[in-house]
């Protein structure tokens, strides 16, 4: 018996999806666990839709034009993109790539529809499907934002009803309580301390 | 849609076996969660072996005659049971439902064979293999130990030997370092935390 022996546990590191329906705090969720320096890389998406007030370009989004978001799908430098809300976003393959081959653990926030994308080309990518305590809560969060027209925000409880279906796709779900942010990080952060003591664990591979 | 759709974790309690070789740290694992309060039913395993200068009966062990032991054979009353170097050891069922009926999630402290008959006879259980950084830290654990006369740490070195290929078996593995019982304590609740988030969770039959 050598000490190669001992080594049980495969340090490759975890591609993880943070999915769940619009209004569910993906965003806030993701930006807590930056605030408090959780050693991960948090994938930047690209996106054409219009930037947020609070939004920074770079850091929440990659805020680009439709012609730039169109030469990206040519170039196939998206990982997985997607119609969201009328709007494109793109998970930016080669910043996932550099990240993982750095030995970084990967977080992107991804809607529901991209989450089963990345299921069929990344198997062993772990996806946690975020979720509200009530559709009360989903709904007052939607209406906090103020950024939806009476027709989207319609649209977007109709959405999630669907999506919520998918949630059995999903390896975990976690419940996002609106004044619990940091139980929620807490959840996730356990998930992937988990996910790292896994005894069959496989390479991402992209 | 309403709220019991957004009840996608179910909140049984955990079957949660934590073994691994001889000299690992199982008990100093054990006793550490215990100190730290964590909610767990942590099973009183009982044995025919000779109580050790620390420990107390009905705390650490459940310290019982041959005949006793036989007994509780002979009655069912064990969920399993096995010789351990010379001594019987054996899991009380009673004790495992009980908990499991009001709600706690279950530890159960066994050896290695042992984890493997609870995956047989419950499927739903959660295995986490315990292990040292090294061959050499495994040894010393049971040197320091000084309940072992040569021959019989000779003995249980050739059966980590053995043992250790059979951690593939298991769910998790975990490295418990000798100088940190809180990391490894830190491990295994992020491990049960993580998996009260499983999206699919069955519930544990005895």
């Amino acid at each position: 018996m050598n000490d190669t022996d001992f080594k049980i546990i495969d340090p490759e590191p975890l591609l993880i999806v943070l999915s769940g329906p619009s209004g569910v705090g993906k965003d806030s969720v993701i930006n807590r666990m930056r605030e408090r320096g959780l050693p991960f890389h948090f994938v930047v998406t690209a996106t054409t839709r219009q930037k947020r007030p609070a939004e920074i370009d770079g850091i929440d989004y990659f805020f680009v034009s439709n012609d730039e978001f169109a030469r990206m799908i040519e170039a196939d430098e998206l990982l997985e993109y997607a119609i969201v809300y009328n709007d494109y976003k793109g998970i930016p393959k080669q910043q996932v790539r550099n990240a993982l081959t750095s030995g970084e653990d990967v977080i992107m926030r991804i809607d529901v529809q991209g989450a089963g994308t990345i299921r069929k080309l990344v198997p062993e990518a772990v996806l946690i499907f975020l979720t509200t305590e009530s559709e009360e809560a989903m709904v007052q969060r939607l209406q906090a934002r103020q950024t939806e027209t009476p027709e989207g925000l319609k649209l977007r409880i109709a959405t999630a009803r669907q999506e919520l279906k998918r949630a059995s796709e999903f390896d975990y779900a976690v419940v996002n309580k609106q004044s619990c942010l940091d139980a929620t990080v807490d959840d996730i952060y356990a998930i992937i301390v988990a996910e790292h003591h896994r005894v069959l664990q496989r390479k991402v591979a992209l």
